[in-house]
């Protein structure tokens, strides 16, 4: 069995939050894309979701590991990692609780164990609760270092497993953002930037884009100062960080540019055909702000995360455990929907 | 004759950019709105302008004073100020020259002092070029500054002419920000916000949008961390500065909420009824690109360019003087027409 034919791993996420719903939603409304994914979660908390979305013509079918899923129709593959918590579907949805914490976690480990014994081609993790796993005692802080972990004991190759440097691409269906800095104060963002730094995350941004479009990708870089700094006149760090990291990057052939001003450059790169057609295929912004703010304005319905720089694909949609929302089968699967469609483009082309 | 009868005054900005054409293209396209407006430039310019823009059967006329504006049509109205020095038609267009700018600012002088005189009602300011003011001696690094000056000598009541404090507002048809800090690096904005800071944006956002929007405006505070510092952990000014600010602004009864995330606050500004109307009449923004990023995201074509806190209303075209399209004819005045209407929109309530 080939790499290829191995299924796209959905993580069920907070067992009392969307996630579970969610994912049921999206085998509804997606079928063709459904093909090639599985639940990595709870069968009788997945039973309840289809429940929640008034599914009744659908069941869940276990299977015992992800590449043996199932061809029928009305039926929600699930692989029910070994190590899960009986009851789970016992806990009212809309709030946190440990248990289900723990259970997200190990749906999460199992799932990248899964993508290690090639099992799996990626990953699309339903949302957590990050007070959650706080309560439960988990010792990450989010998804993406627990992510980072996971793969540095599992892939590292020499004695020291070393985490390896990772950053989030948020994209939706007119940009592409790839942040320098990102959970951390505006002043410590600041205070973080450096050449290396900044070198590394056009690297991530390089390979990871080769598998979103054809040749070279067109990478954009944001200053951080008002007008790019205006020469040295409002800040320096374009001049002493900036634009050496732009130049390293130049000479090991990739297609960058800037340091542009901040406030024109995502307009640049948004693609709207054909009156708007992108100058750029991603915009590599130096705070979370910056990125997020233009990928967010028009809405964050179609938005995904997409975590770059690890042995594997992975991607979520760009929203909360919705605990308001839980239940009431009303939560929208487009996020996660476009963001099993990013993780199927970057692994039908992952090397 | 009233406040209310005396016309916009429209500056002519630097002759050897855009600013002439875009204001004759402005009185082609727009005649029921340049009926209250008028041209304070030099009338050899404005002719060449008619010229480049093809408006072979318009004219000039000249007046002594602004409010003696003709009614007839196919003509422009320009007031020239007496102290213009001749020959200015004469300079090529496209490139930066000390006397373009000079008269750049004897226009804006002449149009503030008869502003002063109520003989006119506001001011819409075309572009002038920076360089080319620091090239001919001009003491202000650009227009705001200059207003703020000329502001300060005319219509300071007391023995010291005390500097106004002013704020940035830019606009279009979805969004309006206010900017808190303006042309400094990222690091000395951070070090510059202060409670009374915050709270002076606040009271002259209040005042200047009661002109625009019905009732109390709704005004949004963007934090400046990511999550808006989530309560303390990505950084503190939301805590010691933005917080506090806002309370003082509600205790003097204006409607501010905040501080709110800096990535989801404009998409919920952003008014594109009847799907998406806007939660808030206006944000403000702690630093130029979080202000200025959403609101350029879609384009500039529309851009508005606000001072609030003079003594007067005075918007610009959100764009420069644009030297590689000067003579050509192709500039487009949406900016400028943009521009004039929200003058007009705020002085016809300006109190």
């Amino acid at each position: 069995m080939t790499l290829a034919m191995a299924p796209l791993l959905l993580t069920m996420g907070d067992a009392c939050g969307i996630g579970p719903e969610i994912l049921v939603k999206f085998w509804l409304e997606q079928p063709q894309l459904a093909r090639h994914c599985i639940v990595v979660g709870d069968p009788d908390v997945m039973r309840r979701a289809l429940e929640f979305v008034g599914a009744k013509a659908w069941h869940v079918h276990v299977v015992s590991e992800p590449l043996l899923r199932p061809a029928e129709s009305a039926v929600l593959p699930v692989w029910c990692p070994v190590r899960l918590e009986a009851g789970l579907s016992q806990i009212p949805v809309g709030g946190v609780d440990a248990r289900s914490a723990r259970a997200s976690v190990v749906c999460i480990e199992a799932a990248v164990q899964a993508l290690h014994q090639q099992q799996g081609r990626g990953i699309v993790t339903a949302p957590i609760h990050k007070a959650a796993w706080h309560l439960a005692g988990v010792a990450y802080p989010g998804h993406t270092e627990m992510l980072q972990v996971l793969a540095a004991q599992l892939w590292a190759s020499g004695q020291q497993a070393l985490l390896l440097p990772v950053r989030m691409m948020l994209t939706n269906d007119q940009l592409r953002v790839v942040l320098v800095t990102v959970h951390q104060s505006l002043r410590q963002a600041i205070d973080a930037l450096t050449v290396e730094g900044i070198v590394q995350t056009l690297r991530i941004t390089d390979k990871s884009l080769r598998a979103l479009v054809p040749g070279n990708p067109r990478i954009a870089v944001a200053g951080l100062n008002p007008h790019a700094g205006e020469n040295g006149l409002f800040g320096d760090e374009e001049i002493r960080l900036i634009g050496p990291a732009i130049e390293q990057a130049r000479l090991e052939n990739m297609d960058v540019q800037g340091p542009f001003a901040p406030d024109t450059v995502f307009m640049r790169a948004r693609h709207a055909p054909p009156e708007h057609p992108a100058e750029f295929d991603v915009v590599v912004a130096m705070t979370h702000d910056h990125g997020l703010i233009p990928v967010k304005y028009l809405g964050v319905d179609h938005g995904v995360n997409v975590t770059l720089g690890l042995p594997f694909v992975r991607t979520s949609p760009d929203h909360g455990t919705a605990f308001d929302l839980a239940g009431t089968g009303l939560a929208s699967a487009a996020s996660l929907t476009a963001a099993v469609r990013m993780a199927s483009q970057l692994t039908n082309s992952f090397k």
